[in-house]
């Protein structure tokens, strides 16, 4: 374990979240690198990356994990939590009018392993669910759209959007005023709702708090930010409307993702092939 | 709609929520009551009520309504929502070991089509799910428990005790000290988590209150309440553990049932056979 690696020329794979710049460089003998999760734009970020075969991670328990936080965040908006607990808070005895999850329309960006798994959940629960995706794809019960052209037409018809997009400059930013604007306004919960358990390289904070306060947007779930931790001056902190959690949407950790890295090195050591391979080109 | 009833000979069934005691008596003639929710220890409790079919409400919407209270609330549980909406509002950034689903048990007692649904998505969200009932019952992928000899083995392995069993005279106050003391002590969640949404009168709320204050239970959410609305009095309202909700689970309101019932109405017309029926003996 690093930073006790022993003879640095005996190391043929290397297991990694967000090494240091450069100890990668420093590996004479590496075949291939795995990283510890699904993001791998820290480790495109460093210029002295080796240029052998990168594979992110696909693992079951962190798509188990990433569909609970969504499925929770996604219920805790639809069931008006906020307002029940603010309500328990002060003994109010109160019920609201309840739409049923058919009616809500939850559009889930990025569909990837993660996004994929996310979807089929929220789908089973009831909820009209959507996807959006770089390239095409095709989900059973999923209503997929794809590329730049579909991207607004998927916006307008989402209540909840859970984004679970990689980190690329194509998709930095993306989380804009123009992207928060274009979601129904018209829809059953009284004003949309973003989760994004993305990443923090994905949402313009400013834009996120401007479209809360003139209420643009209803309510937010953020796992992820432009600085983490979340500095203390943030008003995301208070705002009543916010569920802020400490980026540990799916937190696997190393050794339940250890099973499925030694069997893509066994496979890659007798076929050749190593699955869930990053295109550089592409970021992701 | 009562109380406009125009000529009382005129009405032949009568959908009812709650009905003052005697309004049914008056009908001379009525052919069947269906109750507009799953519980009926209400109706029951009038010895005026007419010896006509009594059938309780089996609804697709009140089912997946009730499934997303459940989820919603094991899922806040497991994910220790808690503790990280109190980290957020002293803006601490700070994550916890967090167990994969399939390390909690969750128990759900009650499996009538409710109960089934939800241990169902229980199941495919990846918990270790298991369910217990009165008389023996078989669902795909869910470990059954039943009578009085299963209960104590189902309660010894429950981390997540979700409770949906009609209020009759055997289930009176069933959710008691000896009940909670039984729950699993040793689980991945630091302490057992009761989530009531059937019937207040299942629950002794000073033994939950004890148990919560000597650590016997950890958490707990419920939906109903000895009295309700809960009374201001109550320590519940302000327990740092509960979740309280104001009836409102599986709140489907009578017109979304409207189109089972006029489909049940046609078939006992046709054939004679109502489905769904009370067993005005066995108390649901």
């Amino acid at each position: 374990v690093w930073p006790d690696l022993g003879d640095p020329a005996d190391i043929d794979y290397a297991l990694v979240w967000m090494p240091e710049p450069g100890v990668l460089a420093n590996l004479p003998a590496l075949k291939a690198i795995f990283n510890l999760g699904a993001g791998v734009d820290h480790l495109l970020a460093d210029p002295s990356l080796p240029k052998v075969p990168l594979a992110r991670t696909v693992d079951p328990d962190m798509a188990m994990r990433m569909s609970e936080y969504v499925v929770f965040h996604v219920l805790l908006h639809h069931r008006q939590h906020l307002l029940y607990a603010a309500q328990q808070r002060r003994q109010q005895w109160q019920g609201h009018p309840q739409p049923a999850a058919s009616e809500v329309r939850v559009g889930v960006m990025g569909l990837g392993s993660l996004g994929a798994d996310a979807a089929r959940k929220l789908s089973l629960l009831g909820f009209a669910t959507a996807g959006w995706s770089r390239s095409e794809k095709s989900l059973a019960g999923i209503d997929c759209f794809h590329g730049t052209d579909g991207l607004k037409p998927f916006l307008n018809r989402t209540d909840i959007l859970v984004v679970l997009l990689p980190a690329t400059d194509r998709t930095k930013g993306i989380i804009d005023a123009r992207l928060l604007s274009s979601l129904a306004q018209d829809g059953v919960l009284g004003g949309p709702v973003l989760i994004n358990a993305g990443r923090g390289a994905l949402q313009v904070e400013a834009d996120i708090e401007a479209a809360l306060d003139s209420g643009t947007l209803k309510a937010a779930s953020l796992d992820v930010f432009e600085e983490e931790p979340l500095p203390p001056s943030s008003p995301l902190w208070h705002h009543p409307n916010v569920v802020v959690t400490p980026h540990n949407a799916a937190d696997s950790g190393a050794l339940p993702l250890c099973r499925g890295i030694l069997e893509q090195i066994r496979t890659f050591e007798s076929s050749g092939i190593l699955r869930h391979l990053v295109d550089r080109q592409r970021g992701y």
